[in-house]
């Protein structure tokens, strides 16, 4: 049997209990198919290791991670932590250092979940949002000065370098080149940001050279907006910097129905460094440790995890076994539904079974 | 009767359309009330400026704009000059010279026009966005190093002052205020960007503590296209960054159902300089000249103007017109209607006569 080395990190509130219910898929499927295996690290990367000894994230935590296949995350947030200081000391650091630079959020309408668009069908929205993950918006090097006077300046500084928009757009390409449609639209702001977002803008094109039976589009992002909400349809790949990627793929998740099914994938596509498997929500402390957390966010990051690391049996089966289960209803009650978190979870494990023998 | 002196830009594209229409009800308004008078000041600021005198704006721009009661503002955008010089060299400009620090863009569903969402009504959703509108993402001060190398760096500086975030936020909150839910939500990305965003953070919940009577959240940007699709009826006043309520803007018009309904505002509400009104959407150069566009957006911003001016009964006269021919399905086909912009023009004019009478 193939086997594989998996960090896992389940950190704060329903990441323990996504990633758990997770596990137990990958254990069935392990078992049914028997083609492959995993070597789990788990690892208590969260707010909980930070309140109890100052830190998200050990000093050697590069060491520690390099080593493995993939990185299965839950999620990152606690009410009594500032977010900015929470996600820089865990989920971003991975993101940048391991040059994670491609973060892929597939996005479909799963039959049994409601888009809230009128005149849409599940057919109709079938987009890859490809989101810059290392530079950009998040590059992290802004500044105060004159703290609390009256003059006081903070800034933000995007950092757009032409190696790092030159690779988010041939990966990009790749993937438009690989989907039936070979339709690109990419992202920008270049009517008012006139200088990295031109850098940008000009880099695209550059590369859309090299793709020619690619089909290239431009939007400004706000009129992207628009665009998702009145055609869907006519979108596939898409390809936006760090934070317009942000933006849009909250949105795309909230057409394609619910914040609560959306997978990410932060890549590095040279595999050098491991590569990270989250959701899009959040920690929802709300509803942690109640049992009804949405499991299916995380569920899908694994099965593009599987995907990654070439298991597309498994992958399949999973998949599936998700799709089977929303489209009979059996869901959480973000979805409008009646089930717990087990009950979701048990509703798959037992499709996944079948569908994997 | 009382006297104002108008600057009138039509600029590019569908502009001089949607202006002339909005000329001619702003004429019969005048004759049919006889309480004010204006005076206009037509101006040629346009890219067919720019093509023949090498610039959108004369030297003495601002002299000759002060001295105006308010500016009203067509489209700028052409497809021979990158829109990053078009907007810079024109409306950009005016918007941070001028201090026109709040941007207002008020989002209802009209009725007659379709929203794109399932289980909303007219009375759901009544949302005015206020933009910061003269620093931030739009700052200007980006730069570019190592042009044209493979190690070529671009970047973008946002820049927030602590003068500049209290004094939108004090705006927004007098807006929350007057309004009859009394709530405002503030947007910000402070959990990515730690420093500029952070400021945002802490002006506005200082300012917050100031209007103890409104009720305020703060949303994450990316969170909030999902908040705004989701639940378009919790949300009332909204204060968001340049970028942020750029994006978010255009969201909101095209939940509402077009963005070829949607005016802005960029005010400064000092009085210090003329504000200025104009509409959300470009300058469309696909359907320019062809006698089609959609001239509602430019007569809203016109109403808004007339407000500002303190004209309220010729406001409410033009308002009352611009909705009923909606809900009389007067459409111009970019909202599904027949019409063209002369036949929605006659319509709102001879309403306009009968509601002023
Ligand atoms: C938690 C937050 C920092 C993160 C981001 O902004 O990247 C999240 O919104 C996401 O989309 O993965
Ligand atoms: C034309 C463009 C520069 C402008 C902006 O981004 O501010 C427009 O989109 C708007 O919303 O008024």
């Amino acid at each position: 049997a193939r086997r594989y080395k998996i960090a896992v990190i389940p950190g704060d509130g329903i990441g323990p209990e996504t990633i758990g219910a997770s596990l137990e898929i990958l254990q069935a499927l392990q078992e049914t198919l028997g083609s492959f295996q995993i070597e789990y690290t788990h690892l208590d990367w969260s707010s909980d290791r930070y309140f109890a000894q100052g830190k998200y994230l050990p000093d050697d935590w590069m060491t520690v991670l390099k080593p493995h296949d993939a990185i299965f995350f839950g999620a990152v947030g606690h009410p009594k932590v500032p977010d900015h200081i929470s996600l820089w000391e865990l989920l971003l650091p991975i993101r940048q250092r391991f040059q994670q630079y491609a973060n892929l959020r597939p996005t479909r309408i799963m039959r049994g979940v409601d888009s809230p668009l009128k005149n849409i069908s599940p057919e109709s929205l079938d987009w890859m949002l490809v989101r810059e993950n290392t530079e950009g918006e998040y590059a992290g090097q802004g500044g105060r000065t004159h703290i609390g006077q009256p003059w006081e300046v903070g800034t933000e500084l995007a950092i757009f370098t032409r190696q790092g928009i030159e690779r988010i757009f041939r990966f990009a390409y790749q993937i438009a080149e690989s989907r039936s449609k070979k339709h690109l639209t990419f992202v920008t702001k270049s009517n008012a940001q006139r200088s990295g977002m031109v850098l940008w803008d000009e880099v695209a094109w550059q590369i859309a050279a090299e793709f020619p039976h690619v089909k290239t589009e431009k939007m400004l992002v706000d009129a992207m907006t628009v665009r998702m909400v009145h055609k869907p349809e006519s979108l596939d790949t898409i390809v936006a910097t760090n934070l317009h990627a942000d933006i849009l793929s909250d949105l795309a998740a909230a057409i394609a129905g619910s914040i609560g099914i959306a997978p990410a994938s932060s890549i590095d596509p040279t595999r050098q460094y491991p590569s990270t498997f989250e959701s899009v929500h959040g920690s929802a402390p709300d509803i942690a440790g109640r049992g009804i957390a949405n499991p299916i966010a995380t569920m899908w990051a694994g099965v593009e995890m599987l995907r990654w690391l070439g298991e597309e049996v498994a992958a399949d089966a999973w998949m599936k076994a998700i799709e089977d289960v929303c489209a009979e209803g059996v869901l959480t009650p973000d979805l409008g539904g009646k089930e717990d978190t087990r009950g979701v979870t048990d509703a798959i494990r037992a499709k996944v079974i079948k569908n994997a023998k």
